[in-house]
């Protein structure tokens, strides 16, 4: 038993493609350390409607297979069949990120991530060219 | 550092149609406040297997599209082509949620819900017409 | 107020085929009895990017439609179809997790997991045949 501690910080990304897959695990790792917690939870989301962050295997040959099912679930084009695209074109990019997700949430266990033997933690740009932020929150003790 | 506090709340809802989509922050927001926790997570899920809670954009062209993306998905009719439906007809509902999501945890950070400039969290109703919740839980300190 | 505790503890499945729901609610619940926490959270993950914790029903009906509802939107085979089966034959695993969910926050109220009426969580295995992990963490007081 101990008092609980927070810690914040933003991951501030531009993704010079519209879609890409970013491993971030090293920055989550580097926050779980400057926060101090050694036992807790670890959120970590996208502030953006348009991304994800989720987790899953740093494979090239299954990156390209998320992008192609993403395609076939949640086609970019043609721009007109979304209704939301009335003077933007992203449409596609919230439906992607809802199949992605928002968020992972990881346990924190003696001062680290506690992760599975491949688990790694992306950020999924789906409408990028600009700078977009993650957050990530931890509080423990 | 400090001591942990929580605080527990239920949203009710009564959608009158059978799908719709609701925006709860300003409920949550006030869950948030009524809590006391400046710093830490606030859960906010579904209690019915049915129904989502999830983070997106309020923009009503957007939400035509999640509507007709999930009727492509897991589309409601004919109610027979699921072995739910003995009984029941709302199997697609469960598999919308399960797209859509059950729940989202926020960072609470100043006493505030830590969000990017478009967030907002939604309520997804797929089987209204009846009395149904969403729980708050909000830790920290 | 009171001072913030943690719990960590692993549950291991070995599934004799490829694909099968398991409700693991009893574990989890236990977990939580012996964690000693009233108030706080409690994550539970698989530790396998193959593999999905998620809450639903537990009715065989919806099962089966969640079966072929998955298979209908990220097929097994043909295996050739994927980028990642070289060598590997789970592509198909990865995607169906990625729709089903990594992990599940649960609130814990007066020492129990805080659940609507029909919330059951489940271990959704889509490459078994082997040992695989669940990881249960809970904060709170």
């Amino acid at each position: 038993m101990a008092a609980m501690k927070s810690h914040r910080q933003e991951l501030w990304f531009e993704v010079p493609q519209r879609r890409q897959l970013l491993d971030i695990t090293p920055q989550v790792e580097a926050a779980v350390k400057d926060s101090g917690v050694l036992e807790g939870l670890c959120l970590v989301n996208a502030m953006h409607i348009s991304a994800s962050v989720f987790i899953n295997d740093n494979e090239p040959g299954l990156h390209q297979d998320f992008e192609a099912w993403l395609e076939k679930l949640a086609p970019e084009k043609p721009h007109s069949q979304y209704r939301h695209n009335v003077g933007e074109d992203n449409a596609d990019a919230h439906l992607k990120r809802t199949i992605m997700g928002r968020e992972v949430v990881v346990a924190v266990t003696a001062g680290r991530l506690d992760f599975g033997p491949w688990e790694r933690i992306f950020y999924g740009e789906f409408d990028g060219r600009r700078r977009k932020r993650v957050l990530v929150k931890i509080i423990g003790e």
